[in-house]
């Protein structure tokens, strides 16, 4: 089956109602599938409820958030994850969450090239999101979008997203399996944590083990882990793995380790608790990212309470509660 | 004159009204100014009105955003900026953010050390605040504490803060003039503008500019640059400036740069805007974050919810219009 055999030509060029892509997206039609994710990412109004019911078929798919610093070679680590599951007969999902400059909206795909050839041979789904204009909404539309695949059978589904700040965090901390990556030389150890990400990994990889400087890393990592384990409650050693993603070597020991993660998550019963807190992430994201839009189409409202702010006949904590029709006394 | 030498010793244990506390931050004393950022960022509500009152004599200081991704050599760069703005005779403030783990709360201080060494010869005031438990309340309390510095006579003030993420952009987009720090080999320059602060930039500096591949991070950057103006609207022309920290060398061209963006803002009438922007990024911000107190307060309504996405029986984003008590309607 190729790509788009599931589009009608017909049919096009004409909206299809989002309520009618549904029972397609359940049966695998990747062009429904793109359709849906754009949808979401656009944030079309008259898509809410058809996303609301791919949530409820969704729950079956294995997420895994892929996390790193920019230059951690995350991307290409992707590629040849891809290769790998596919190899073992599955059908892989990538949503990958591409920063963009709050000032002009754009975005550079650089590297998302090689992912794109993995996914051409490996009949796996990518999506890149842009992030511009979503504030808040990037984490809402990037979940709908794994929410999509899930529902459409893809398993396992990548989440990849740079880990520093806030919508970040609460993009991958709504995956299964959290895999940081690591290079060698990018920083010292002080710095990663700095970035506050080392923490919420349930694998640690070393990207460019061929690279003489990557056993310190290796060894920085593993040293960190013997303190105890990563998450409260959890029996789970996170393992530490050296790979290099162009030569594919150690690959299929970063898949296993995935793999057991999994396993782990659901013999251990802590599968129920991160499925508590990925929803509890999602709700309280999806509402803050509501409230926020209120006050976008709100701007004359807002001006001039700017105003005041500037000139100092207020400030910003009054004129916020002003803003939201609240009492000061909420200032606590 | 001392540190400490505002501070009355028979009243360091009781606790000292925060409104008493507003005479003594205005007239400069270390001791209350300490004391009032302390309660901005432990959030008491005690201390808001203190707080809204320094803000309206705050609006004099000169505010300097320093960010750039982790690694990059900010808290150097900022130990020699402090020294030379304090051999010109400026008292300096700097607030620095560390980002945390989400899951300890733990924050590492490393090369702060080198900055308190600083400051302690040249009686500048520094602060670390810590970002566990904040949130969205980080950039607020961050704010505020400039807020005090400012009304305490501080000038300039220089906000410290790793460059990703929203929090982050948010804080540091509150600065009159915003320093953005790029190190030679940290990554290429698509991975630089992944990070999506490059456009930001008011002045660029390099670090390690003693480093043979600092070079080739400068041309890159100037090519950049020449591509058009950072901001729409502005004539402002984007110096690259490379620096050594550790050598002093090439530090009071920075300063300099520095001050030549803050008479820019003055003399084009391009300040007035800014601060506009500033005030609009706080109102928002402020709103954001009293509005996700109220659901960490209420956890019991949110966990129905919680329970109802996991078991699929309704999806995150009608949760989240049920937690906010709005109708499904305005999904759009």
């Amino acid at each position: 089956m190729t790509a788009f055999a599931s589009s009608r030509p017909a049919r096009r060029t004409a909206y299809v109602p989002s309520a009618a892509l549904v029972p397609e997206v359940l049966r695998g039609s990747v062009l429904a599938v793109a359709r849906m994710i754009s949808r979401a990412e656009a944030g079309y109004a008259e898509a809410a409820e058809a996303l609301a019911e791919i949530y409820r078929h969704s729950g079956k798919a294995h997420v895994l958030g892929i996390t790193g610093v920019p230059g951690a070679g995350k991307s290409t680590l992707v590629a040849a994850l891809i290769r790998a599951f596919a190899a073992d007969g599955h059908k892989v999902g990538v949503v990958a969450v591409d920063p963009s400059s709050p000032f002009s909206g754009g975005a550079i795909l650089g590297d998302r090239v090689r992912m794109s050839e993995a996914a051409q041979s490996c009949q796996a789904f990518v999506r890149s999101m842009a992030t511009r204009g979503h504030l808040g909404g990037l984490a809402r539309a990037t979940l709908q979008a794994v929410d999509v695949l899930d529902a459409a059978g893809y398993s396992p589904i990548i989440i990849e997203t740079v880990g520093v700040g806030q919508d970040e965090v609460e993009v991958v901390t709504a995956a299964h399996t959290i895999v940081v990556l690591s290079a060698p030389g990018l920083g010292d150890d002080i710095q990663a944590i700095k970035a506050g990400i080392l923490e919420i990994a349930d694998i640690h990889a070393v990207s460019k083990s061929d690279r003489p400087d990557a056993s310190a890393t290796v060894a920085a990592l593993r040293g960190m882990m013997s303190l105890g384990p990563a998450r409260p409650g959890s029996d789970w050693q996170t393992p530490v793995l050296p790979v290099s993603s162009l030569s594919g070597e150690r690959i299929n020991e970063l898949k296993d380790a995935i793999s057991r993660h999994w396993d782990h998550l659901r013999d251990s019963g802590e599968l129920r608790e991160r499925e508590r807190s990925i929803g509890r992430t999602r709700i309280l994201g999806t509402a803050r990212q509501l409230f926020q839009d209120r006050f976008k189409r709100d701007t004359g409202e807002l001006e001039a309470h700017v105003q005041a702010v500037v000139s100092r006949t207020t400030d910003p904590s009054a004129a916020a509660c002003l803003l939201l029709g609240w009492d000061n006394e909420v200032l606590a």
